[in-house]
């Protein structure tokens, strides 16, 4: 059995992934109490009513008081803001930990948020997810063998970095830790830009005169690789701009190599194009062995 | 009950579609006997072992003679040679039709092979399959509710799209018409530039110096989103030589909006992109939405 890990943990912003987290630690024993901030009263009614949260409490300063444990699980735009109202209250032995998709904007807005960054503070991302959003979209096993990415500070305490661990290991999650720039760099390539694409796609065929037939013929195919084409835009647009340089360079460098394939097709050159799509289905294959061997 | 609308059936190549055709042909009683053509012995023995064919041959000429329909489902770039093999014993009565994903294309190589296009030949591609290809992921449920695209000829007669349309009726699948140039172009949006999109994206990843910690980040999104980057690489090589005018006019359309794109993220624009990316999740969902209720 798990063992109690936080005593009272604050969750800022109670939806998919702050839902999910509250959830699972309570379903395995790991939390005594747990309050929801959120901007919404009806929305954390309903997460109190679904039993995620146990009190809620609008004022963030009034909220984390007390608390050894504070997520940050708000949009990207509104780090800075809701860092800005924990500033005054933070203590040494609360430790803070957000989830946010990209990680050096955290880091600046908790820079320009604290006067000084608090050692108890730890930037996490936990991989998982799905185009859903809302607490009624939570549910206690969304980060069962999914990977969380820790990115902490060279000011973050090892006994901050070990409690965040700790919390995500009793949801199930397997911990991992990288540098924030190789995140940031990382997840444009595996995460924003297939983002990119998918809405881009979207957007381009709906805007086309043939728009009805097009959707009309489409396939199996095609809903799968627009999934997540029904993420929400809010959400997508904060990500962009917080990590919009490393964003920026990799749209590039698929640009490049799209325009490398359309070239290809043009010339008809088969060797090339058979070349290309034999090393990414073999690549594609060998990710989804590996992915099964881990979950 | 579905009665018997074809008496004898030859499929030129035993494969996911059409092994999937046989099954479900078989399944409805709608054929009498179904013969296999391939290059593959071993792989036609599988077929016949499945209960898929009745009976093979390797020789087209001798293997399409007493059927009422030939259903041609071979790779794009074999379908010349699979119709000059025809071209010598083909009959009035021999309705004759395709499965490819291009329609330009199959239409160009009758006309190279026949001296004159027969009116019993109806070009048609059924909008169905799977990444997985070959007669072991046949099954006969492939095309229930699929929507299957005729483009008859000029030449087509009357009661050759009448007995194509039967065949496809028998398997639980939707029957629509169009013209060829409309096919191609829709293709190009719906399917082929998606394909084009998960292959270009997997291989540029997979060249990146940090390959193994990016696919080791991955998460859900990517899985779906890449699942199409597994398709046969040896049929989308033929795909894009057979569609590469209509490919190459969609792959630009998309790369002027995704730089569109890339703009507004540097520019810090986030109007443009909260707006853009509204648009595709409101697309994206009636799409789903639609294809649920013909479903």
């Amino acid at each position: 059995m798990s063992q109690k890990i936080i005593n009272k943990l604050c969750i800022i912003g109670v939806g998919l992934i702050g839902g999910s987290l509250a959830r699972a630690l309570k379903k395995a024993g790991a939390v005594g109490e747990v309050v929801g901030v959120g901007r919404n009263v009806a929305h954390l009614e309903k997460a109190k009513a679904l039993g995620v949260i146990d009190s809620f409490e609008k004022d963030i300063a009034i909220a984390i008081k007390g608390c050894d444990m504070v997520v940050v699980a708000v949009p990207l735009g509104s780090m800075q803001s809701v860092f800005e109202k924990m500033a005054p209250v933070v203590t040494h032995d609360m430790i803070i930990t957000d989830v946010g998709s990209a990680k050096g904007s955290v880091v600046k807005a908790a820079q320009a948020a604290f006067t000084e960054i608090p050692a108890s503070l730890v930037p996490g991302h936990p991989i998982a997810g799905t185009e859903k959003s809302g607490v009624e979209a939570s549910f206690s096993e969304l980060y069962d063998n999914r990977r969380i990415i820790l990115t902490p500070l060279e000011t973050s305490s090892s006994n901050a970095v070990s409690k965040v661990k700790s919390m995500w290991h009793a949801c199930g999650a397997d911990v991992v830790e990288t540098s924030i720039e190789h995140h940031d760099e990382v997840l444009a390539a595996t995460s924003h830009l297939p983002h990119m694409l998918a809405f881009s796609l979207v957007d381009t065929l709906a805007k086309m005169d043939a728009k009805n037939e097009i959707f009309d013929f489409a396939a199996g195919g095609f809903r799968d690789f627009t999934r997540i084409a029904s993420s929400d835009p809010d959400m997508w647009r904060d990500i962009c701009l917080a990590n919009g340089d490393a964003l920026v360079v990799m749209i590039k460098k698929f640009s490049d190599d799209l325009q490398l394939l359309s070239t290809a097709i043009e010339n008809n050159d088969s060797s090339y194009l058979e070349k290309t799509f034999s090393r990414a289905k073999k690549a594609r294959d060998e990710f989804c062995e590996d992915k099964k061997q881990t979950s």
